[in-house]
This record gives C-alpha cells, structure tokens and sequence, in this order.
C-alpha cells in the first residue's frame, strides 16, 4: 500500500513510525489539518492589517538606553544587556586582504528560537507566530513560536511572560525532537549563536492571538512567497532530520527526477551515494581550518580603521559593506512598545546560492568552506555563493567571488529563487535573493579547493552539531524544499 | 570459533572486520608484534640514557627571541610565531566567582597531534615517539608520531622536516581513522584546538631512530604507569571508536565483572544501555551553556589585576593557581637543540578523577559540565573531579569542588590510580593523580543538575567532533583502559 500525497511522490507504508517517518508525513502533507494554505493567507494578511507598526531612522543622541560608553567607545544599553557594538581587527595569513577593522555585534547570551510540534489529525503541525520586527522591510514575517534573547525572556519571568517559552525551558513539559546552538551571521555577529529547538508537546495547547499551527509541507510551499518564512523559522525548520534511514521510503514517480534526487539527498547514514563520507567532509573542513591562521580581537569601535561615526552613521567613505544606525520603533497593535535601539544595515542586496548538481541520482549542491571574523571556529560550511555583489565595484577581477558570475549569468536552469530577509532583530532591510540553480553538464566535476560536492543529507546530520553549517546555507537547506 | 586473547575476555569470530574491529583486536593484543613490552622498556630505557637534556629557570630578560611587547604587554615571540602570554579578564554571572584577571596562552595556531597505525601481523600497530619536552618532569615521555605546532612544522619544510608528517598532510598518503580538532587545558589556553588524528599507512612505513611500533594493547597497559603516555598520545588514543556496533563481540568471563561493565560501555549506537540518549546529554549541555554567561576578553597583560610580574615569575602573592616563568633548555642528542621559552608552571599537583557506577551491567562514568575560559563555547564535558586541591586551602566549605573529598576519603573502589603528566612543551612539571574509583551502593543515583551519568561510548561518538569533551575527560577514558 501506498498513500499518494501528491503527484510525483509516494510513501510507502511503514514509513510514518519514527520521528523521522512522522516528520516526513507532515512534509508530505501539503494541506494543513487545522487552516487552509488559504485561510493561512487571510489570516496573515489579517495580522498584518491589525499591526501597525512604524520604523523611524534616528541620530545616535536620539537613543534612549543606549550609548557610547566613555571608556571603550562601545555602543552599550545602560543595563549591560542585550547587545553591544563593539569594534574588531581582523588578521588573516591567508586571502587577498591580511587585515581588516570593523563594527560588529557582540550579544554573548544566547537566545532560542523555538517551534512546538504537536499532531493534529495525526500529522505533526508547527505553531507559528506573525511577528514584526524593526528591521524588516514589510513589518510582518512568520516566525518560530518562541523568538527570544535571554535578556528578553528572563526579564519576562518577572512581567508578562513569552508565549509558549515554558514548553522550551521547562523540563518535562515538551519532548525534544531538535536541540543545537547555532551560529548566524559570522560577518555581524561576534560568535553568536542562538539555541535551535523543535518541541514535541500531546497535550493540549492554547492557540494565542498571532500564532497559527501549519503543516511543514504548508510550510515548505510558503517559502517560494518572498520574505515571508522569516531567517531564524528557516533556520530552525533546516535542522528537522526528514530521514534517519538509508533510504528514503518515497517513490518518486517518472518524470520529475528532479524530485526524486533531492528526496535521495535527504537520505541520512551510510551508502546514501554522496560523493564523500562525512568523515572526507571533516577532514577537509579540518584542513580549511588549520591552513590558516584568522585572529579577531575586540577593540574600542572608536579605532576601526577606515569607519567614521556622523550623527546617525558609522560607515565608511565608500560606503560600502554596511553601516551602524539607529531607529526609533513604535508598534500599536496589542503588545505595545515603543523604544529605540541600534541596527546594522547593510549597502545592497545580497546574493545566496547553492549551485546543485545530480551525480549517479542524487542531488549535490556545492558547499563552501566558508571565513567568517565572527565564527566560533574560523571555517563554517555554506553555500556556493554568499555577497553582496556591490561590494565588488572597482575591486579588482581577484576579489571577485567565484561562482557569482555564474549565477548572475542566468546559466543552469534556476530551480528556486526568491527574495528573503535576514534577521530584522538586528538588520535594518536585509534582503537577499536565495537562489538554487542547477548547473549544466560541462560544468567542471572537480570544484576548487574550498568547495565540496555534499548531499543534503550530510548537511542536515552535521546540522545535529554546533560551528558546521552556516546560517545561509541552513536557510538554503530549508528553501530547498520548496524546489519540487 | 573464538579467538582467547587474555583471561575474561574473549573476541568472536567475525569481530575483526571493519575499522572498529580491527582496533578491537589491537586493543585485545596485550602483546607486540613488533616489540614484546619488555623490549620496548629496554629500547625507553636506552633512549632515556642517550638523551641528555637540561632545563634550567632562568629570569625574562635572559628570554632570547621573547619580550614584553611596549604595546600589549604581552609576551611574544620576535617572529610572531609559536604562542604569546596574554591577559584575559573573565566575567561570570553564575558562580562564586564573578569575575577574574589572569594570564592566558593565546596559540591561534592549529598543531598536528598524529598517530601512524599500520598492520604488522595483521594487528594494528601505532608508531610512536620518545620525546622530549622542557616541562616534562622526568624529560622522555611516549608521544603520537607527529607532535608539531605550524609554526614548527611549515618552518620545517624549508629544513630537515617533521618525520612522518607527510602521512598527515599530503592527500592520499595515509587513510584517516580519527581527524578532528580537540581543546586543550581551558585555564591556560585561549581556545586553543589541535587537530588529533589517526592514520593508517598500507605500505612500508621507514622506522625512524626514536621510534617504536606498539598494539593498543601494549600502550593501555602502559598507562598503568606514571609519566610514561603523554598528554597528546592520550588524547589522539582516547577518540578511537572501539565498537561501531551496538553490543560489542567480546565474552567476559565470569567473575571479571567490572571489565564486562567496561567493555559494554563502550558500545556506541543504540540501545546500550546508556541512562540518557544522545540527544539528552546534548540538551542538558545546551541547558549549560545557556544557563549563564561567561565573556573573556584579552586585555594587556599589565591589567591582569592581583598578579605581579618579577624578575623571574608572573605569579599571584599566595602563590595559588600557576606561575608564568621562563626556562632555558639544552639538549644534546642526536636533533641538538638549545632555545629558551615561557612556560606555565602550576602551584602543585592536580586531581583529576572520574567516579564510576554500574548501572544495569553498564558502566557509566560521572562527567561534570565544566567551565573554563578558554573553551570555545563555554562549557565541555570534563572529569568528576578537576582541580589542584592547594587552590582551594584557606576558602569557605561552599568553594570546594563537589566530590573532591570523595575521591580523597578512600571510599569507592579506586579502579585506577597513577600520575599523569599535562602537555610539557609549555607547562613546566604539571602532575595530576588521575583516578577511576567505582562508587559505593550508597552513592546517591541522582547527581547535582551540572552532572551526568554517561557511557563511555557517548563520551568517544561525541569526540568525534570538537568542543564536546574536554582534555582530562579524554585523558580518563585513555587511562580507563588500563583497569582491566
């Protein structure tokens, strides 16, 4: 027997016992048992029409709680919480540029970005929650059901309370399906991570204003929509194990072989036809980051070098990369708040890819051992391509990064694409297009040094650790989903 | 059919294919194929008598290619190379403690820890090294084959060359069985990693002078005795996965309880018979992690407030904790050497204990969330018991390290007992009681919330990747080897 969830993939009976053959069904499960794809619209739509919600640029002086410490030039809240912005020298021994300064943000508590699961109808279905956050560039975008610094939700014991936190931190009240600290952007952040987590919980759970239970195949087909599936619910989605078996029990039907390799990909274990063993994978990434030396100090923000601080920027001459700035947020809708904070805005949009390429049947897509000054442990997997293109004007063919002209030429055929926002926490319009193309035949079978052919799979059992898979290429690992 | 290879434990047939299998018949191989035992101590003693070796304290200004930089502060190298004497200022908000000044080792660098494993017999043989090390308090310890910082081993390139290293660097030279990045002390080093690893040559490995190849079997029996294992070989030894399966071929015989206890440990998979899952010890490290924040930060090495630099030392007035100091060394075998260097010279001798239990037939070690500054993410799995117990002479009852008067009152059944030598090339005399004591019935089942009961065999899955368990933690289950 056969149960047929849509055309193109079957699953074999038997495959929905485990948390992985559960997960699958509800990956499978493109209507979702408690709202329609399209009553998800309205309401969403509904959400955003309640939230009114208004971003306004301020000078740094306009700031309230927060300022540039005499002694250090950080810009800090006058609690000590939160985070701070702090200045970096960078050294490297290897690449075209041997040193740098920069801003970067330093938040050393970590938050959780949660989702609960819970069956409904015998499918597992996620609470999601409608949030606004300063930064982003339409107000409202679908978020994990906690979303919370630590500063945030430890203050809150004490106030109102987040929603739904206890299921996170309570023990015993919720069973653990994922639980990982993972880093974000190593290029902003100093060694932040925030802990990824997806709940399980059986009994009931109240349904709050502003949060929604959708399937993760409703899921996976919102991502095609632009900046919809917010970073931290994309990143937190990318680290669900869809198979814990050798094979996949799905049978993809003739005709859509695209489908069927990236099902192949999802495999997890041994003989799963990836082009190395994970162990390959680690000593290559082992070797990418003992080849090189990158020390990053934290210095006074007033001595990074080549940056100037105006009354409401710090950003450099050119321009370019990204600049401080301050906001003023007002947000009438049921929770009101008004306060004001710093945020990183970067110059341009933003190009993400993974290029993908089938080999013997399964997808690949071509993982890049990825430097960043604010990672953990100075090498972190992510995709094939991660810039922002205008940073490249005027710089020399050299610095120009490899594959980028690739994607931007419009070859290989262009599997997913869609415009998604960074973390609107911290970012002020963090826009960048995710981009999964699968590349011709003639292109080269041997990448350069720092890339490597991996499947899916791999990145997701990797996922299950700290410092291995960025931030980017989780999101990616979660759009790519909404390729088939 | 089995194969008897000692009194208690008997290997089934079949057992010996596959990686893991193969290292179980080494580790079962009490006896050489290359060297009985009692010709390897001929062969220690007689390099031991060739190798002459002083080392002398000497003040800083007599320090050649080392100074105080006016800038920093900080002791470095006139290249920039090798490692430099930084200060670190550590705030806490959890603990009695919160906040620190102190000196710290700032290696950025990534050093080679590499063991060669080649077939002799059909056994699996490491080639290991007598080695000398200026902190060593007996001069020659055994070593993995290739010990080596970049620093030595790039500069050796365009000179005589690290033996052996090509099997670790040159691609296709050597199949790896073990790679992968470990901490070191957390007090001393500023997340300093190197990268641990196992290879197996196929072909003619030269036997260089220096050199001997041993079973696994030979060195866990000689971990039974004081300052003989290195600190790195019991690292590299420590991450070898001895069962891929979920119960291991191996019949105790009756009556050598504890060893059955040992080896059923030592299973990794599924259903072992572990208290926790995986996926449980992950969430209680996370809980730890995120439970608190710990931010160091370099400062000059002047501002390390409470410590004094004299001529000689860089010490504390009570003498507690460590002392940074400056030796010259001379050696006059056959590689002659003389340099002069800092090392950290620890106030007295160190206890570092795992407490063990059996439940349900399966031993399980008492691993402690521990917290050091210098780890990269905070917190790693460590011993029961880690600390030099002088520390703590003259302080309040609520500052002694929990189980420490456990360890010391005799109770339990001590399983192991012998010194053990810390990492000589930069810690002068730096000794630790290492101890395995098998707890009473009495003992209470649930441990304080910063402790679990683990199996061995979680502790080497997890080993597989960086951060997770720390260097004493890996020292113990090198050393709980030698109990049977």
């Amino acid at each position: 027997m056969t149960i047929s969830h849509r055309a193109g993939l079957d699953l074999a009976a038997g495959a929905t016992t485990g948390d992985a053959g559960r997960i699958l069904v509800s990956v499978l499960a493109r209507h979702g048992h408690a709202l329609s794809t399209a009553g998800f619209h309205e309401w969403f739509t509904e959400q955003a029409r309640r939230t009114s919600f208004t971003v306004e640029p301020i000078p740094f002086t306009a700031l309230s709680g927060w300022s540039f410490d005499p002694r250090t030039s950080f810009l800090v809240h006058e609690t000590g919480k939160f985070f701070s912005v702090q200045g970096l020298h960078v050294r490297r021994d290897r690449g075209l540029v041997p040193q740098w300064w920069q801003p970067i943000i330093n938040q050393p508590e970590v938050g959780i970005l949660g989702i609960v699961v819970r069956e409904i109808d015998g499918v597992l279905h996620c609470l999601m929650q409608a949030k606004v956050e300063p930064g982003n560039v339409n107000g409202l975008q679908l978020s994990p059901t906690v979303q919370a610094t630590r500063s945030n939700y430890t203050k809150a014991h004490g106030g109102a309370g987040t929603a739904y936190l206890e299921y996170f931190v309570q023990p015993g009240r919720a069973r653990v399906l994922v639980d990982v600290l993972q880093s974000e952007h190593g290029a902003w952040f100093y060694r932040k991570r925030n802990r990824n987590m997806v709940v399980e919980v059986t009994d009931d759970v109240p349904l709050r204003d502003g949060f929604c239970w959708l399937t993760l195949g409703q899921l996976r087909a919102l991502h095609a929509l632009p900046n919809l599936i917010n970073m931290d619910a994309r990143s937190v989605l990318s680290c669900l194990q869809y198979a814990a078996r050798d094979s996949l029990p799905v049978t993809p039907a003739p005709g859509d072989d695209f489908a069927a390799a990236l099902w192949r990909s999802t495999a997890v274990g041994e003989a799963t036809g990836s082009v190395y063993t994970e162990g390959e994978i680690l000593t290559w990434l082992n070797d990418a980051k003992t080849g090189q030396i990158l020390d990053a100090r934290r210095i006074p923000l007033d001595e990074v070098a080549g940056w100037h601080r105006t009354a409401d920027r710090i950003a450099r001459p050119d321009g370019k990369y990204f600049s401080v700035m301050a906001v003023s947020v007002h947000a009438s809708n049921r929770e009101v708040h008004q306060w004001t904070q710093p945020l990183f805005a970067p110059c341009d949009t933003g190009v993400i890819a993974f290029l993908v390429r089938r080999i013997d049947g399964v997808l690949h897509v071509l993982a890049h051992a990825t430097v960043e000054p604010g990672y953990m442990d100075v090498v972190e997997l992510g995709p094939t391509v991660k810039c922002v293109p205008a940073n490249y004007d005027g710089l020399g063919e050299e610095y120009r990064p490899l594959f980028l002209d690739y994607v931007l030429s419009g070859r290989g055929r262009v599997r997913y694409q869609t415009v998604q926002s960074e973390e609107g926490g911290r970012f002020y319009h963090s826009e960048s297009r995710y981009l999964v193309v699968e590349v011709d035949d003639d292109f080269p079978a041997e990448p350069p040094e720092d890339f490597r052919w991996v499947t899916v799979g791999q990145l997701i059992a990797l996922q299950r650790h700290s410092h291995y898979v960025n931030v980017q290429a989780r999101s990616l690992v979660s759009c790519l989903h909404a390729c088939w």
